[in-house]
């Protein structure tokens, strides 16, 4: 297995590739977060719990009614790997010291990040240092450093580790996406030895940090209300090392785990819990070893980022970096979310159970956009309450909340988890619903739905999103089925007024060029020529005002061929292939989670090499810092796309009438690719060779390959 | 003339009040601007000078491309009517003195404000204050105080009058759409006795302000970097003048008048100016004086508001107060300008050439927005730089171009000033034209406009909106028919491009409903249903999310009857008049735009009842605080439609193929109603009464009337 290995020997010189490492190699358990920072020449050493928040203003240049005037914001709530070198009592200052030797490492079988560096000071002692770090999956709270410092000189060394809560969340300029604010985010209240207690500012959320440190030489603690640190002194080499627990008042604080566990104890959990995620969530590229590590390290990410209750959420940066401020956008749902529900169904359950718990937030965000029934979801939340201050391309997104309707859906197709949705999925859909038919009117015998942004942010505010409506449709036509499988009522009135809504919602096409539209005035614009649009021109929202965008026919990412990937049911064939044509040709795929879907669109057309270069380079988007901004964080919502373009894409994996369904294309240069999953309880193993497929199932199962249906139980191979 | 007299002898007692007697009464030239403060209890003593601000920075919440990061505000230069009063040395505190008597005026005939006021001390003394104040129409730098202390004790009076520039602007919170900012505007730089000098911070604007004091008694003058103060002390009375001269950077600092000048010359060519200006302007009402009173008020204060040169323009607030920011809008243009184009074509000639001066701001502003040709001229502004922060509502009202262009050729019509037009207003037609074939597209044989937002803000970037469609066709009508009527040379390809988009723009309307469609979506929209609206929910603007006001069928004022006032001969008469039932019914006239236009539809509908009904209360906006708001400044733009309503509205004037045509509508409330023009250099003075009509006219001049054709020469009388 050391396919899950990722290794970096390049030492990161500037400044920019030390927060890129940073984020690479940060290190969370969905709890919390702790960038990778080289940990004596740190840049930004951030901590972040997910949840917790800092409440900040937002200014409006013109302040009009209802707009967010309060927003939230991921907090760096302490530095817990502060690290200081001396020899002879003198501080080194590694800035000044050359790189003899560098390898950081993330260990995705066992959950560390280790790091060996080697330095030569001026005055020719040569240093190493290695380290290793893990965030206990198990115990959430607690977070392991392990240190060996060593040199070739019989001079004293003396080390400090530390913890220290002054800090800061990042600042960076003249990046419009990067809107950070200097936060000072807590106040120390009181301490007591090894303990530090603060608050969050505004949201008032305190903190906890405890610290421990263990090692067979003799400690010196110092303590005062920011700070813990431990001295140690020896001749030639100094080993120890640190647990440290952190809890907050979101959850409770209190006294989680005894700091004295052995290191040992935690590595081999640590080992055991991934042994079990890997035996499910493993991809295998045959054929492509560099490309199957890629994609394996997006779903570590995935595992990382993922809060292991629903205090919390999956941030669209993890908890990597303060990157679009921590938010949770309607990515997780779409992009993100379905990985858990077919590998772990009951991690899947907890992101919707965060969501029921912020229906209050949602129903009052619902009320303040003068809806008379409903809730609708926060475009961007870490509590639940709506944080987008452009609300063209942010508040305007309805469809986040037919995101979060489809992932209840495909959630519950694949467990058949009844009970979850009586008592909560109904409920959910039900409002989600209520809120939509509010939000449309019957115009001509058709049901619209009028100024509203589909995920596509280069056209904003328009009547009739295609992605919108057809969405709409579907969570119309589940919610009607569903409740009616499981007695869960529902006004009949009301349920007829959802009928006719799902029956007459508009879907627009052109009947000339046999497309879907993606709204009312889109076909009508000028295309946007972006054969004659220089490279340094991308992305286009970073070099062209608003206005101009949106009067172009031009994507950022295409709603259209989203929508015909996930809602193909409501659309003839011919009309998804046209419109994957049409839109392939402008589309800038200036955002994220774009090609992705692309790919996943080219295999069911059967395009298995252009489905293979849309994949392109997506799974390497933050191992080799792509997008040049993986310094504030990795991109989960392209993780996740890289999942469903193997998944859906490429195995063609579907539901139809409950039945599985498999169609795969494979791309010339892998021989084979496989995957696991689990549905309605039952673990299948699926590997897809170019002319079989095997098929290994606990239980029996029926499943249509190709269109053909099989029942498999145990194992099963065909030819195809 | 004594209905030349606006009166209030109620004392302004709360805060409120004061504020609004401080814009009511204030006093102005167009170049400068001095609020009508009560002296010894002053809210807020604002002065002004047109065309000067300070810039500001914008902060936006999510700093998108291209948006504005500066903006123009107006500037409280100075206190420079300060003043204080003591008795025995000790100072008056006027706010526990009770008011025994109060009457402030304006004297619009003479140019003057006065206000004579009595106070009981708390040991008894009253004291009786008469003040005097006019901004000098003939000399614009100039300002006149005249003060009158008296008191009933024979204890010794002394007077402080003072000059301040440590000054800032009003700061009003909670209020959108005042979005006022502290500034301290002005850091004094050096001074010699009696004059001071300061700088604008940022907009590095420099201003002097010198101020001479007259009196038969002896003066003490002190003096230091931010202010000038001169002490008068006697028994009993205390008579004194000022006399405050103003220059500024932006046109040249010098000294222009001798301050030594005589008052009462001063007061005598104020009055002369005036007398000329009433023998154009003056509308009387026969059977309504408070109404003649109110229109005239309304007239004089457009006077007082239009920049005397072409630095700088007029306002929305004029120089009253700092609503809006001091900001210039397409107001101007649509609801002012026709006032002076009508009675005084030299000044509106200076209207257009500080457009013409600003045409390089709005060059760059279209390449901002990513046009490949033309100038779209700002939303809001004092520099001439865009100001509007908030685009969808601001900068994408792309129409400001067409009411510019609307004006150039109305002036051309009305003066056949072709030198003007070679030399300036053809230049101008041609870049706006330009801008607006770049704007629009050809979508199957149309010449559509996407992603603009009309006069109507409760719908906002649309697709094909009537008003501005309609308003580009008469701009490309009008450059093809003027360029060649005076041989001005435009490229032939050019023209033929403007004569393609003229004939084949698309002009959006119902054939079922026989009416103009607002624009592609709005009649697929619910209609908002105004009857269960509570009266406190208005402005809707101030009670619902922009989301919620785009969604529906509804106006804050229509575009669709303006467009079909001022471009009447693109449509047909039954849509034009369906087209007024379908949208009254749908609009909120939550802008103080929208009465008055209605008003001008009626008219032309033959409907003089309705017609005086929507005029109803609008001259009485400001008079009577109706919106609430005149505290901040008055209303130009309303003050304007008013006039718009006289003259297009019930004398129904227009003009048809160089003809002028009334055809003119009387309620019966009022007996006659008169007005004067000069159209083409011959002065037309109009009297209609109820069966008749009188004219007379300097110079021969056809004329039809109620579509008969008559030739007037002298005095003219006809039965209609």
């Amino acid at each position: 297995m050391n396919n899950l290995l990722i290794e970096k020997s390049t030492f990161p010189s500037s400044k920019k590739n030390k927060l890129f490492y940073e984020t690479l190699f940060h290190v969370a358990n969905g709890y919390m977060g702790v960038r990778g920072s080289i940990e004596e020449l740190p840049i930004h050493p951030g901590t972040y719990i997910n949840g917790v928040y800092e409440s900040v203003d937002v200014e409006h240049a013109e302040p009009l009614y209802g707009l967010t005037y309060k927003k939230d914001t991921i907090v760096n709530i302490a530095n817990i790997q502060g690290l200081e070198i001396f020899i002879d009592n003198e501080k080194i200052d590694f800035e000044k010291c050359k790189v003899l030797n560098f390898k950081q490492t993330l260990d995705m079988k066992n959950g560390l990040v280790y790091r060996e560096t080697s330095y030569l000071s001026p005055n020719n002692i040569e240093i190493n240092i290695k380290t290793e770090r893990m965030a206990s999956y198990k115990r959430a709270n607690i977070f392991l450093f392990s240190y060996s410092i060593s040199t070739n000189s019989t001079k004293k060394i003396k080390v400090k580790s530390y913890v220290d809560n002054k800090v800061s969340n990042y600042v960076k300029k003249n990046d419009p996406r990067a809107n950070h604010k200097q936060l000072a985010p807590i106040e120390a209240q009181f301490s007591d030895e090894t303990t530090l207690h603060s608050k969050i500012k505004n949201s008032n959320i305190k903190i906890k940090i405890e610290a421990n440190f263990f090692s067979k030489l003799e400690k010196k603690i110092s303590y005062n209300l920011n700070s813990i640190c431990c001295t140690y002194e020896n001749n030639e080499r100094i080993d120890f090392h640190k647990i440290v627990e952190i809890s907050d008042s979101l959850r409770k604080i209190k006294k989680t785990e005894n700091l004295d566990i052995n290191e040992n104890t935690l590595k081999k959990e640590q080992t055991e819990y991934l042994n079990n995620f890997w035996k499910l969530s493993r991809i295998e590229i045959g054929g492509d070893e560099k490309l199957e590590k890629a994609l394996n390290y997006n779903l570590y990410q995935l595992q990382q980022s993922k809060s292991q209750d629903s205090f919390a959420h999956l941030g669209a940066k993890g908890l990597s970096g303060e990157g679009y401020e921590g938010h949770y956008f309607w990515d997780t749902e779409m992009y993100c979310q379905p990985f858990f529900t077919l590998t772990n169904p009951k991690e899947s359950k907890q992101l919707l159970m965060y969501r029921y718990k912020t229906m209050k937030q949602a129903k009052d965000n619902a009320i303040r956009l003068g809806h008379k029934m409903g809730i609708l979801f926060p475009w961007r939340t870490i509590s639940g309450n709506e944080c987008s201050a452009y609300f063209p391309a942010g508040t305007a997104q309805y469809h986040i909340n037919s995101a979060i309707a489809y992932a209840i859906i495909f959630y519950y197709h694949c467990t058949n988890d009844k009970e979850f949705m009586i008592n909560y999925g109904l409920e959910l859909l039900l409002e989600i619903c209520r809120l939509f038919f509010d939000l449309g009117n019957f115009n001509n015998g058709k049901f619209e739905i009028h100024e509203v942004t589909g995920p596509d942010e280069y056209t904003c505010l328009v009547s009739n999103n295609y992605y919108t409506n057809v969405s709409v449709k579907y969570d119309f036509e589940n919610l009607i089925s569903i409740s009616k499988e499981l007695n869960y009522y529902i006004d009949e009135n009301e349920i007829n007024n959802f009928k006719q809504a799902y029956k007459k919602i508009y879907l627009p096409k052109s009947e000339k060029l046999k497309i879907c539209l993606q709204d009312d005035s889109f076909i009508n614009k000028p295309i946007w020529d972006l054969e004659k649009t220089s490279d340094n021109d991308f992305p286009l929202l970073l070099n062209h005002h608003p206005l101009e965008l949106y009067r172009y026919q031009v994507c950022k990412q295409p709603d259209v061929v989203l929508a015909n990937y996930l809602y193909p049911q409501y659309q003839n064939n011919d009309y998804i292939e046209n419109s994957y044509l049409y839109y392939k040709k402008i589309t800038t795929h200036d955002s994220s989670l774009s090609s992705t879907i692309f790919s996943i669109a080219a295999t069911r057309l059967k395009l298995g090499e252009e489905a293979l270069s849309f994949f392109g380079n997506s799974a390497y988007l933050d191992l080799d810092n792509l997008k040049k901004n993986t310094e504030e964080g990795i991109h989960t919502a392209n993780m996740g796309g890289c999942y469903l373009a193997i998944v859906f894409g490429f195995a063609g994996l579907e539901m139809k009438n409950d039945l599985l369904s498999l169609n795969p294309t494979i791309p010339n240069k892998w021989e084979y690719f496989s995957f696991s999953i689990i549905y309605r309880k039952t673990k299948i193993k699926f590997k897809i060779f170019k002319n079989k497929i095997e098929i290994h199932s606990e239980n029996e199962i029926t499943i249509l390959l190709n269109s053909k249906k099989y029942t498999i139980l145990g194992d099963f191979n065909e030819t195809i």
